[in-house]
């Protein structure tokens, strides 16, 4: 009770360090301005989160394509507000957690938030956390409810709190009501010309030289027979690690990997 | 027993001061004759439960888009009451509780309400209450049953109970059989002409000077096509903020901002 | 077990004096015949359960829309019968309660009145005892069927027991096969024409004079356009009030509050 | 253990007597052929599980509307088959249990019943047992299921075991595949005609003559314009019994009863 | 876990002997070549799990009509076998288990005979064991889930196990994917000629001369109007038990109560 | 605590040798180009595992028909792959499991592998082990979601880990949004051709000689129609076992055998 007390007003300070750089492990290519202006419209949540007299809560969606990089981008934004509390809540962290724990926990992380003066709190794969599955559908309403309140939940006078969620499911998001409870939304996108792609490939070191890239591309091209990609960053880079396996044949399985990308994303 | 015994009888005076300013911490701005009607209507359930010989439970249901700021307007009705006993039931006091010990909580509080003389309880959002989703639907019927029950229940002669219930989903109510329940309804609009938009701008002082404020009106009005506006002072006040981030720049991210959340409110 | 033997033949006197009273507080208003024929059938009624020799069950349902005076004429019907042992049976007591919790408090109220010679059993309002809501539609099925067994149960030779069921769900309860468990049913009507509703407000002493009551009356005609009214009597009372309220507009008020009910029930 | 061992072998003499004579208190009325043939059927299946060398089990089941008789001609044919074990299973004595306390108490009493060498066990009102509810459709499945399995379940070598059930749901217990595991069915009528009808009003003496009996019939048939019944023998006892409060009335009371029963069945 | 160790490694000899010979308890009737040809085929599989290097697992579904034979056929072949260990698991025992005590006692059973060189394990009425029920549908997932991971896995080398199930509802195994589970099915045919039904007829000496067999037949005919019967062995030797009872009318009861199966069987 | 935190740190070496061996005990037959593919594929995959500096994480789904070979073909692969961890994860280990315990005893393997340099864990069976049913459907949303997150969680640097997964019910992964959370796919073919089916047989010297292999498959040809196949090589294998103990009839039984599972599969 006296520990409890003093459990109550101690600030609780803390980064999850290790978890945004996890996140962000392959760092953030700059392959399309649409990244940069992201970031900029974080920096500007950051600031009217830290400064305005009126808000003292801001929540923003990250939504996009799977793989398209939202935790990446999140964890970036989070990283670079150095506010001095910022924790990462993602489901990985409540495997084998009955739903009461889950709630417990996203309850604590908030209620920590409450006792520093300026909070980030990642809500990463929102569509995991709620448990969500589209047959049925079937979802743990109690997880989700407790998360609208978080959400919403004015911090108290004078502390200060942004809430970055992610999603791949923005319909999903809708469907529960769930979109409308945040304030403002970010959309992530895929990498979708050839020009990005090829962008990233230069600066990840894809192939040995420029001829090879175009090689390759061209490749993709007469398999797909289309300039556009529509492939997440994330599928891209593993794609190239899987190229660089087969010496020899780096160029074109690079070419059918992406390419069996793109038929699975339609399929 | 012998406590029990007196708790039963003492009388609870207690008024959640703190969570009611909080609930209007932005003020109430008189940006269209609405919302006095809404007072007027407010003080004159208040005078009905407090003084007619017949009428000792009131409940009135404040219902009206998000963030058009029902919550404020059940704390001011509240609060100009006086009446010593004034409690603010919300759904972000009981995250984590089981539907055994929401349903608890929600008789404790009425229980506390019957013995004091003149007695007001906001119950608010009821949609999150009842952990109320539109997909399934689901919501939890228990503690939807014993709202159901509580909002009907007599307090003991010659106690007085009004009851102000705010709700962003009328028509879930209705579904519910919920909406019948309460004896009153009050209807909280949301900011819709560009008058009544100009109005809270100029008592917030969002602009340096009322050619900007203008020329920001211009702006909204050029992207939007409309003279109509159809967005809660929740979101205009954060706009607000917003616009006020981007110095230099103000007039035009007000303007894209809340076209931004017109657009999200189609959506 | 002795005290177990004893309580299972002692008699159980006792009649809920104080619940009867709350039920009809705004006493029977006879605004027209129907009311005086519910009594009058409700009186063979208790005669027939107390001189019949072979009928020792009777279960009637009274049904009716909502606030049309159920309850109350349940209370009156019961109150007459100068039983032994009346209880009434009501969601009120149940807030919080377990399902099981629930069906045991049932069992005893009946159990109970199996140990007295003459009883009556109201239960108040059996959408709210079942957990009833239509979406879904839900409700609990254990406590319908405990409460069907009930209903049906003969008490002991030669305990006679009459149950008062009351409902404004009648459809509701024939989805449930529930309506055809009770032996007989009871009607009970809005206050449907102007007529009706002059008589109860000369009653209460609603306006200072005819005259005035005749011009609220006319402007309710305006308001609506129809003779019909079609509004409980429980919300003309309450109407009533509210129009005292505010001296000086009486007449208007209580038109306008009276049309606003009317509409609502249209929906 | 000992005790165990002896209670398993201790055979399990016992009659329900007390619960077989309530369910036939008003006797059985020979209103129709049918009601003998049903007895003598009753009589044929009494003799094929007490005489043959090959039938150790039969299930027979009952059915027909509500209040037609089921449960007293259950009763009247297990009370005169003299077996030393008759027991009666009713949702009556399992009001409050558990959906597990319920399967304990079924298997209980088949059990006791494997210890007899004749054994009559009556399932009565079988859609209450497994707590059958139109909508949805609910009922409890385990006890659904444990009662399939009982009712097909041989007692052992000698033991013989006749087992009648009852329901006013044949189509619930078709749609169950309840029905199917029956070997036998005996259809129970509802009272069809003037000529039924007068054969049990002179039987329990309803009338004071002849002459009062045909003016009631009478006055049945012009009001519902048929000779056609339709009516439980359960009902028109009820009604008997209701009419003869009304002194003076009974002829008039007695038709318009028996008319609203009629025009509820069609309901 | 000495002793533990110990039951792990003991060999579990055993056959449910009693359980078998009530499964067959009025013998196996040759009224058809069908009924050869099942045992003949059941003789392979015995022969093949017992002789094959490759096949140390094999399960064999037999299906058919209700009444039809199969339990009895499936006790037939497992009692011809041999084996040291063979176990019947039937519904009847697990009466009152809870979900987990049905998988566990699965689980022992298989478990054991994975203890034994040789084993034949019999899942009668599969229906019955997975608790189905046609409305909802509903049954035991965790069962079913169990039962089919049993049914799939292979006992450790050297030991070899049969698996025979029984089931009268083919269509609803094909539905929950456990059809596809049992490596081979037999179809176990009704009695469907009058030539089968007269060779049974025979073999339980039914009647007193060929006459009256041949009478019976014709009236059977007379009233069906066909030569089909499609009634299953069970019903078809109650049919001739219950005709036994009205001694004088053999002749005309058999072929009533056969004709009234025919029709429900219809029905 | 030591010991735990012992255990935190203490690498798990260890391989599932007999459970891989169980899995392929028939060995791996070529009977077809793509057995070699697969298996060249797998490697591939094990080498960008232990590799590539990017992908510290994959996940590969192999699908295809009952019997095809799925479990048996991961099993080489891991087994190649020489790695220090390798563990099956298969729904025979959690017969009687609750939903948590299953989630635990998943979470504990890949808490393990996390301990290890190299690692493969082979998701066995998909379908079963989320406890898949058609109807309903229904399945263990708890077990699935534990199993999304950790098919996605990244192994702490510099621990590297393959995953491989099995299901015959690709459909069914992909409306559970299960299949694209797998990295890459790998199709299992059924034994399609005469010319396959040949081949196998003639591995597995089901025939003593080549004329009795010819007239075999002409048999089947004849009885089916076509030159197709359709069957996995588990079902074929069994074919061959049963042929074989009807010594003399080997021929024809084999085609019997393999027709009727053809047909089945249709039907
Ligand atoms: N511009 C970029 N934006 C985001 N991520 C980038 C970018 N450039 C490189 N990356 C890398 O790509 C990966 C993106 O993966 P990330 O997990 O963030 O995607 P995601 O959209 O969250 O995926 P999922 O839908 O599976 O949650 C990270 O490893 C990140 O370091
Ligand atoms: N006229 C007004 N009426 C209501 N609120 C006002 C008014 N003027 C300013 N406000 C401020 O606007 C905000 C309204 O927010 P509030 O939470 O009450 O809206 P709400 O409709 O309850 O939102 P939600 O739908 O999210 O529950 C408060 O901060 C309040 O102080
Ligand atoms: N003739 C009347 N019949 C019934 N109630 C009357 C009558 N005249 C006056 N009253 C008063 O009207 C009120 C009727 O309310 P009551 O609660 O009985 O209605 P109800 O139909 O049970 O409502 P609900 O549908 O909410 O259960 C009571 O206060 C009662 O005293
Ligand atoms: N011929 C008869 N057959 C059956 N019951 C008769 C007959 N004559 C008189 N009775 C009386 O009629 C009543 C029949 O009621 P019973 O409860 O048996 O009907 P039921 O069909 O079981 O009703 P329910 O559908 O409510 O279960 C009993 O009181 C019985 O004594
Ligand atoms: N040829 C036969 N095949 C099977 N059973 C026979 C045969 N001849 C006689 N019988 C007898 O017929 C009865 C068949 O009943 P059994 O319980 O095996 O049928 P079932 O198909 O399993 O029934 P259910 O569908 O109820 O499970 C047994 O008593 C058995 O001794
Ligand atoms: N080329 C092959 N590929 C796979 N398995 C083979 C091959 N050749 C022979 N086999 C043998 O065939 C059997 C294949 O069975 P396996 O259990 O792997 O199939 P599966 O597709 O996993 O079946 P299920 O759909 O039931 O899970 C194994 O016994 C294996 O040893
Ligand atoms: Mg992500
Ligand atoms: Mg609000
Ligand atoms: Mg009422
Ligand atoms: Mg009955
Ligand atoms: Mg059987
Ligand atoms: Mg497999």
């Amino acid at each position: 009770d006296f520990m409890n007390a003093l459990d109550e007003v101690k600030p609780a300070f803390g980064v999850s360090e290790e978890e945004l750089e996890t996140a962000m492990s392959a760092g953030i290519l700059h392959y399309s301005p649409y990244i940069e202006n992201i970031l900029k419209d974080g920096r500007l949540f950051v600031d009217l989160v830290k400064n305005s007299a009126t808000t003292s809560l801001l929540s923003v969606l990250l939504h996009g394509p799977p793989g398209s990089g939202k935790t990446a981008l999140a964890a970036r934004i989070a990283k670079d507000s150095q506010f001095p509390f910022i924790k990462l809540i993602s489901a990985e962290n409540m495997v084998g957690f009955s739903e009461m724990a889950k709630i417990q926990y996203l309850n604590k992380i908030f209620t920590d938030a409450y006792k520093s003066p300026q909070n980030i709190v990642v809500v990463d794969n929102i569509e995991r956390i709620i448990e969500w599955v589209p047959i049925g559908p079937r979802f743990s309403n109690p997880v989700l409810q407790a998360l609208m309140v978080l959400l919403t939940k004015n911090p108290p006078v004078p502390r200060r709190l942004l809430i970055l969620g992610t999603t791949s499911q923005r319909s999903v998001m809708r469907q529960l009501d769930l979109q409308q409870i945040f304030n403002r939304e970010l959309a992530v996108p895929n990498i979708n010309s050839h020009k990005e792609l090829a962008s990233v490939l230069r600066e990840v070191q894809a192939f040995d030289n420029e001829s090879d890239l175009a090689e390759s591309l061209n490749e993709l091209r007469s398999i797909t027979g289309t300039d556009q990609v529509g492939v997440g960053i994330k599928k891209v880079l593993l794609a190239v690690g899987e190229a660089k396996q087969e010496e020899g044949n780096v160029v074109n399985r690079f070419a059918e990997v992406v390419a069996q990308q793109m038929a699975a994303n339609q399929g």
